[in-house]
């Protein structure tokens, strides 16, 4: 994807008390940053979402298992190895994990926190993971893998750039930093989380708080997403605050969070759309914009409907104007609506208005239109008063290419 | 696709009373037999189930309108153009074939089926559909276009064969003849009847049990397999009756029509798999089996999401033994289920046993088993009775190719 922006990591200041540490164990042979860990010296609040898979990993489960974990000390993330569906022995491995992180940063085993990502039903190379964790946990690592983008680099698998996002704000008169750090490329569908997505803020707020705000935004951002419509075993959002700066902020309605909101909002819609442009294979990002459904439900089926279709994702790719697919993808829908009464645009270039096809539409307009790189479609059911947006990529032979060749 | 007998068309012998014509009436441009009408001189007894899509095309509003046509004379098929999402232009047009054919052939406008396939969006070239009808419906056509294969190769569009079929069966004592013809390859996702079908049949049936017979043996076969998970807005499946061979049966559940009922089933999921052979780019036919679910729609979910994983189908393109995809796939179903208690199995070759990685797995077994054309899953939830079985095909960039570059 030629959009540059999107590509570039940016700056982010480093977050009061909390450090990271990366390093290369080898977890999947070849030689790069594959392990990560957060240390929270003064502890941080946690919120977090995880995947709806059936088939979720060793790390989901002890999310699952130890339930309402508000408060940790240390977060790791690897890489190479996803560490699904390899039962007990994956359990026990991630356990092995845990005991030598709490042990060595002075915790409950409680106050740790695991994410993995990579290719399913392999165990973990354990022994390479401890040996790693040992040596970088010393106070001699060097300094260069220790910020933001070392970070985003040691967890990406068919990911092309690393993938984060900065933004200062405020609660009522101060000033807080949020930080969103995130992978993603394939098995990407929303269904809850669906990448490995990380945000931080210095704003000190309840692991409640936290929950509340993140199940607000998550919706319209890492679940108003989709590469392939596959699921990952692994998928999780975590929001911490490193409680460095204070605030009156008592529950989730206060007015002092207002500005605080909008800003997550956006930043999480940022972070979610650098996953599809950088979803694989992918050279356009596609804009899905539903209006007029009769319940916000019927609004997001539409839309992903659009947005999961192979033929609407294949012709963007091949810059077809072939809008009937659009409707076909529509029809197949669960959604409930007149289809006398659908309106079409690319962008602003009107194609249906209440099903009936405009008389100046003009396909080497939409021709020359789909040349670009984000494309944005936008369905009006004019049937109700409900709306959803959600980003998807085209689907071209490289993504056939690198889910062929490459074992995720 | 190599599996040649798939690709075979088979001597199919004329039905009493039935006469096939096929024209071109260069729908799309290019010169092909892309019209046929079926002549039943004695009328037909039909029942016919019809896309569940929302955004329906003409011909299938025709027979949401005209319910219960149970006793057909034409029924007239083109390929090129749907006649999908064409508004009131798109059925006057529709209105103007069929009185063109009612009046030609002497019946009521109930009494004409239409099916289409092609381009959605555009409207049909009336004036050539007209004119080729009225060429081909005198008594100077030429024979050879007057057969079934010419039929198939009618309704074809981006089909690389003609797909028919034929099975001598029985009721009671008496022999009687059933003929499948299908189109299909890419836009099949099931859901009703996913493209266009016809059984034929000179046993004299009444519309309600052909209806009854359609039901039963559709689940198992033209609503079991998926190409690209994107249902059509013109899909269908006729079975038609010309009433030559009498019988005693009076209802659906009568034991004469045991036989009878085994054969159609048989056929009809020969056909559908004809269509999955054909599938768009394909070159490896995948059947998944899940079985020990709870219900059978648990079974059909489970089948259906990894039947239509674009992970799970470029991993088998590829020749990847990437079992995890299976359970990546497995876990996104909304099925319910224990997942430390999955068996998994590629043909004969145990994978998993009830959640465990079989100690004699053998990576390069399954490897050389997935250079094979014909790839069978076997996937046991063991958690319940019930099973369902589907047909898929591998996803390769040749799909991506049709898709990127054919209008269809």
């Amino acid at each position: 994807m030629k959009k540059k922006p999107y590509k570039k990591f940016p700056k982010i200041p480093t977050l009061y008390n909390t450090e990271i540490i990366c390093g290369k164990a080898n977890i999947k042979s070849i030689s790069r940053l594959d392990l990560v860990i957060v240390i929270f010296k003064n502890y941080a609040n946690v919120a977090y979402l995880t995947t709806k898979s059936n088939t979720f990993a060793a790390n989901i489960k002890w999310l699952k298992v130890n339930k309402n974990i508000s408060k940790v000390k240390v977060l790791m993330a690897n890489s190479g190895n996803a560490n699904a569906y390899t039962g007990e022995e994956g359990y026990f491995n991630l356990k092995t994990i845990i005991e030598f992180l709490s042990n060595r940063f002075n915790c409950k085993n409680k106050e740790v926190i695991i994410s993995s990502t990579g290719v399913i039903g392999e165990q973990l190379p354990i022994k390479k993971i401890i040996k790693t964790l040992n040596k970088i946990s010393q106070k001699s690592i060097e300094k260069k893998n220790m910020d933001w983008e070392g970070f985003a680099n040691s967890i990406m698998t068919t990911d092309t750039f690393p993938k984060g996002i900065y933004k200062q704000t405020r609660i009522a008169n101060k000033v807080v930093k949020l930080v969103g750090i995130a992978k993603g490329s394939g098995m990407i569908a929303p269904d809850m989380a669906t990448m490995l997505g990380y945000i931080f803020t210095n704003a000190d707020l309840s692991s409640k708080i936290l929950r509340r705000l993140l199940v607000e935004i998550n919706e319209k951002s890492f679940n108003s997403i989709t590469v392939d419509n596959d699921m990952s075993t692994n998928d999780m959002v975590c929001f911490f605050s490193t409680r460095e700066i204070s605030n009156s902020v008592k529950n989730v309605n206060d007015k002092a969070l207002n500005k605080f909101k909008k800003d997550l909002q956006w930043l999480a819609i940022e972070l979610a759309k650098k996953i599809i442009y950088d979803g694989e294979g992918a050279t356009k990002i596609i804009e899905v914009n539903v209006m007029g459904a009769r319940s916000y439900l019927d609004a997001k089926n539409v839309a992903l409907s659009i947005a999961n279709s192979p033929l609407v994702k294949t012709a963007i790719a091949g810059g077809d104007a072939n809008w009937g697919r659009i409707i076909m993808a529509i029809g197949k829908s669960k959604a409930k609506f007149d289809q006398n009464k659908i309106s079409l645009k690319f962008d602003k270039n009107l194609i249906l208005k209440k099903g009936k096809l405009n008389k100046k539409y003009n396909e080497a307009v939409i021709t020359e239109y789909l040349k670009k790189n984000e494309i944005r479609l936008e369905v009006d059911l004019n049937y109700g008063e409900f709306s959803s947006k959600v980003w998807t990529c085209d689907l071209t032979k490289k993504y056939i290419e690198i889910n062929a060749d490459y074992r995720s």
